[in-house]
């Protein structure tokens, strides 16, 4: 198997609970232990959306592990004559699966899927650390992202 | 009639194209005009994601057009124990309507919005510029904006 058949982007599916990618995101943030109703109801509410809102995966066929994730979701407004936007969120590479360009295939994927949508630009925040590797992918920056956290 | 009542914050209505709103985005950024079908097209499908995508105006009822809006859309995630974020978009209020706090009721109302749906976070993308505007709403800079664009 070559290398490229053996860490092809797909969408996630719900098998993939079992498959480590709930532990892959806690690389992330913060993502306590999930359970599989959980997993199983959050996964229906994603797909509800249909291509709207599309989350895709690695898998090492070899370990059978998800170990790279992404998600993207398309925002339709009024201004840009009815545009639309794509947004990024929860990139995340296994720290032992650094090296392999696996950030980048992830980009690009949800990147081609946004375009594929009829999106006029796709955006996502990122830290001062990461900005290079979303220049490297064709990203420039913009603006400063603002939070308000209630918890 | 007093000014709270005036300049009260409710939801984009279908009646709102003929009182200015797509003119109003357009001292945002590029919005050509819309036409009433494509206009209740869009409408429509904002509206199917219910309370997941609101869209809010301030209505000068004395003139009959809408000054302010705002908008903001809740993304459900795995992460955070299949947590919400709210993200805030397209916030503008009119030029000749400056000075009267209505950007802060449109930033409260979108905030508020979040909270009741139960993110346990609300972002948004701003130009330094307006980043001591979004301080006063209780806003703080966290990341980074990156955008790559379509057309």
């Amino acid at each position: 198997m070559d290398a490229e058949h053996k860490f092809g982007v797909r969408k996630l599916e719900i098998l993939d609970k079992s498959k480590g990618f709930i532990e892959l995101l806690q690389q992330l943030t913060i993502c306590d232990s999930v359970s599989y109703k959980e997993f199983e109801e959050r996964f229906q509410e994603i797909s509800s959306y249909g291509d709207d809102h599309l989350i895709c995966v690695i898998e090492d066929v070899r370990s059978g592990k998800i170990i790279a994730t992404g998600s993207v979701f398309i925002e339709k407004k009024f201004l840009r004559n009815c545009g639309k936007v794509g947004h990024i969120e929860d990139v995340v590479v296994d720290s032992a699966a650094r090296g392999m360009q696996l950030g980048k295939k992830i980009i690009e994927f949800l990147t081609d899927h946004a375009h594929s949508m009829g999106c006029y630009k796709v955006i996502l925040d990122c830290s001062l650390e990461n900005k290079a590797f979303y220049e490297k992918c064709g990203y420039k920056q913009k603006e400063v992202q603002m939070v308000k956290y209630f918890i």
